[in-house]
């Protein structure tokens, strides 16, 4: 992977990894298993200057594709549920604004959040809508300089901690959908109306909280809608960019995943020999190591043609469904070599595994990929 | 499944199904989530008239093999921590005594433990020695009328909160592995020297413990240690009896999981219809129910085998990876079909899903089970 | 397998051995290869007493449903070709005229078809209409004593050798299907607008011909149409009773292929030692032995059903999609086991391979299969 | 794929097209029903200017590696028989000359090879020794100006109708294996004690002919004997080298397979409507074109690798490992798609899977390749 990067991107995935050794994985198991989010590691992400990630200007790094789809990666080799609260803040919150946001909208939010001095949000997912989110049933109704929004929201990772929430919703004056971005009030409380409830019970990403959302009558200022924000179409520019994110995720979990079977095969003894020796071993390691090339080079792919401006919509889905698809198998293979002692957090692979199971849903599950993609192939659509 | 039970047996299933239903289902997530274990569960479990299984007389039920099953399979449906508590119970712990106990020490022992009010564990796995136990290394040492034992133990089911422990170790006169049954004193402390660890940071199974034991010159009676044990070959004929229990619970975390999978494609609507009017979702459903046809076909296979003591090992090394692997993916496809909503516990599917790692696991992974089958397809031992 | 068999079922089986192992075997791969069918077989076939297979009278043998799935897997674990050639002859032809004739009718075609002194054929399926035959376009208008018949059929086992020929068309007058028993005229010729064509480049059952069939205008008795066909739901009933005939083939072929690989790799030696000897070979023996105990078991139980009275047409799917699917998997695992050697026909495990292709997909492919067992499952149909 | 290809290499890959389309396509099946060779086509062949792929001068094209795979998958996806007649030509014959003759021996043979005057063999494989040919037991003699071969060699293509065969044989004087370069008579006998006897019933590439041969004292001028190979180690290179060719053949083969299945689904009509609007059928092609593009990749970065001398032996494994496996499973959905007319020759899919069947074991099957590739991973090896 090396050749790909410039010296500066390299010296970038020093600075992670290292945060990710020395920071991350010495504390994740314990909040994983608490089902707390790690707010101790919230100034060293800070200051790795990756947050914003592709976003040019407005304090973000501005950093290409690959560089970003690197950093993922890297993150994710540590924990998942860090990887996705950086996702919520710099892809899908601030990819907003940034996608959807006037100049003064980006300046007005951008920087502060690059700096994590602002959590934020993305509230688009309904209880009833899943992967038909164009269906969204939440409400926005002109009054004055506000709206006034009703509806409710699920599984909105940093709902219940964001200083800035964009939610999205249907305006009731041309049925279209619309982002407006809800902040805290000057005390840190939230507007009224407004509460959320964290879902408990998660089996993967326990260290990343994802709370429904009610709002009841929540007014927000006009002047807060994003302006390049028409219809849902446009949510969809935003989903198709982020995409990607859960390809790099995959690989991150599944190198994790591989690596951790390596030394262990190396390391654990059975019949007076390392079961490194054993073919089923090999084979198994082999086969992982095998779908991981493959997942690795189809987000290279993946990120040269987003460069170029040239990734569609089912291009994204063909690779969240194969990476995913793969990462969620190369880390029960892991899991299963490492016996009794990989359903321990303490072998990381047990919550790698875990992790992938939510990776493998969101952002549309397997199914749906494949059907976006088989759209595309033969032109007919076979779920709408 | 009806037809061949008795009314009785029947009668016992209503029973089982009952408590499932009524006692443990709304109380078990959270005892999986705080990972303790539902003590308030012993009596209603006491009083099923279930604990001791197929063990004839000393006020256990005396259940036919296929009577056995069908226990374990609803347990399992309801959750696997509390039937690897009553496997631990009553397979391993009381099938230890009743299989190598003189007729005194089945008196002595098995009584009370039917009843619960002794709680069982069975300690044969060390840290360095999973499938190969043959090779322990704990010892015991003759000393008057005692034994002293060290050593370590891994894994141990109930090892914390049992009243009786099952140590094996290998007796220092002739090398040879023996069973030793280590009581609590009568103060309820345990003796000086035994000093259990919690294993925590579990994925699956949270709700039961499975502790290390560290055993330094830990004293027990020369009387407890069990008549009928004299060496490797005795421990192998408990863990043949038991494995087809390994079995018997992956059908039932199958069944919850296919059952739970069917109700929810009703239920659930996306792109204005339930989804279990989807190709993708009958597909997986259709292949579920193969699956589960033929593992309760294998199941019933084997309790008949079993009960007409023609039931070898490698038999029920078969079934154990053939049925754990059938479920393994039964449950990932039921979990993959409640898309986000598949990795919470409230749903059920996300704790059968990985509670089945830990079942994968034990008594001999896949690949050990598929070599130990090898070995009786083709004469030839592959692994050591 | 032996206890479920009466002392006559097993002697059954011995001579149903004896032929494949002494007639069928030594000459079959030339036949594969040329693409011939092996009239040498038929005086010997006859003289097996197994043509009618469950039909009673009728100088038929009247087998119990164990029986004859035991027939016909014995058959399959010689030769797929053979086994539907048989499957044509005694279940669908012989078949539909026992369940949709009159008495009358029985007695003038079964006798002599029993003796396969008379070959027959069984034409439903048409070039547009394979899994949806029920909207199949043949004709028969009604003239005077006669019904002239018109319409195209395709994958027709026997057409062009048959003696009796069961035509399925739709009756101009009442537009129900209806079944048309057509006959060779005295001099051996076919009636006059009946053609065939002998599909070629097959790549499975190539010693079974299978022609297509083009009828134009051809004259068949009124008395040759069954009387007991009154629409589409008669055939759906022969189909049904057939079904679990493609489950045995598939059974026989796979313990075929498993055998083949067991001995091969007991005496295929590589790096100096058997092959039998490596744990990937052991593995994937182990796992075929696994899914060929499953499958063993659900044709037991289909057979038990069905002489009940008691299998529905979504359980001889259920059965009909897992054990093709196994069987083709096993099919494939054997072929791998024997390297280059097991692309060629004198190692037999290549003629099995490419014959389950033929069979996974008649009588429905899997896909199909599946949804049949959805819509039982969900009550949803998701096909049409 | 266009973008990485020069100019002139996409001339050539147009002018491979048409000969696929024009001139073996329609011809193929035929051969291949037949078992025979195409003779017709050698000129055709010869006209491409493919032959000698990257060999440089003596005639040859010198090919860049991923143009050389880009013609290897442009004529499988034709056919895999006239793939490997051209494999053996071009990578393995003349490969071996370029790779281990000295100047004179590569100007004696290669350009006239280059022409398609003569058609060359590679006798490697031996009856005892397939996987493990570096234990081979033909042998050489020196006896003045010639050297006396004698043994048995297996699966050589070419090897009846081959004008230049080379003969790998232990050298009697130092026991190390040495390369010998048999030519016909001037008469066109072949010399004596070297016969052929053909390999019938193969069920892919049947228009492919690769013998047996028996060498009893054959007579080879010590002049033919290739300079430059000294022991197996050189073999082991030309080998490596050749290895990515059955990653690049696997590759158009599943590319065909996957193109007739997106036709046959959009003109395929069932229950009313084209199959390609059926979501089973939908998820097929996706995850087909899934794997497809993994494949692709991994070829393209196995030829950056090559042709900057960073390949390995065990990346050329994995990359034939995993394209192999894909390929397979690609060509088996397809097959499964086309439902009865998938086992059809004339659909072309049925040829490109049972062409892969052999594919997918030359050179190494699944489970050696498994084995080299964990051997790297690891440092043990598990084979041998």
């Amino acid at each position: 992977m090396d050749e790909f990067l410039t010296a500066e991107e390299r010296e970038l995935r020093g600075r992670v990894r290292n945060f990710v050794d020395k920071d991350l994985l010495p504390v994740i198991n314990g909040y994983w298993e608490r089902a707390e989010f790690p707010f101790e590691l919230i100034p060293k992400l800070a200051a790795l200057g990756i947050i914003g990630s592709t976003i040019q200007g407005f304090g973000c790094p501005g950093l290409s594709r690959l560089a970003a789809g690197m950093v993922a990666t890297e993150i994710s080799r540590g924990d998942g549920s860090v990887n996705t609260f950086l996702g919520v803040q710099s892809g899908l919150a601030m990819g907003t604004i940034n996608m959807l946001g006037s100049q003064e909208q980006k300046e007005r939010w951008l920087p502060e959040m690059a700096a994590l001095g602002k959590i934020g949000a993305f509230a688009l997912t309904e209880p009833d809508h899943g992967s038909d989110s164009v269906a969204l049933e939440t409400s926005a109704r002109r009054d004055g300089d506000s709206y006034i929004i009703s509806g409710r929201k699920r599984w909105i990772g940093n709902a219940s901690m964001a200083d800035v929430v964009i939610i999205f919703a249907r305006d009731a004056d041309d049925a279209k959908v619309k982002a407006f971005v809800m902040e805290r009030n000057d005390d840190g409380t939230y507007p009224a109306g407004y509460s959320t409830e964290v879902i408990t019970g998660k089996i993967g990403k326990r260290a990343v909280l994802q709370p429904d959302i009610t709002l009841d009558n929540v007014r927000v200022p006009a002047r807060n809608r994003l302006t390049e924000c028409h219809s849902f179409k446009d949510v969809t520019r935003v989903l198709t960019s982020t995409r990607s994110g859960a390809s790099w995720e995959s690989l991150g979990h599944a190198i994790a995943a591989y690596e951790a079977a390596v030394a262990y095969s190396k390391s654990r003894q059975q019949f007076g020999r390392p079961i490194a020796s054993f073919q089923l071993v090999q084979n198994k390691l082999a086969n992982m190591l095998a779908e991981l090339t493959a997942m690795q080079l189809i987000c290279f792919r993946l990120a040269v043609l987003a460069e170029d401006g040239r990734m569609t919509g089912p291009m994204a889905s063909l690779a969240k469904m194969h990476t995913a698809q793969k990462a969620r198998w190369i880390c029960s293979e892991a899991r299963d070599m490492l016996g009794g002692n990989g359903v321990l957090l303490e072998n990381h692979v047990a919550r790698h595994m875990t992790d992938m199971e939510v990776v493998s849903t969101y952002e549309g599950t397997d199914s749906i990929q494949s059907l976006l993609v088989g759209r595309e192939i033969t032109g007919i659509s076979a779920f709408s």
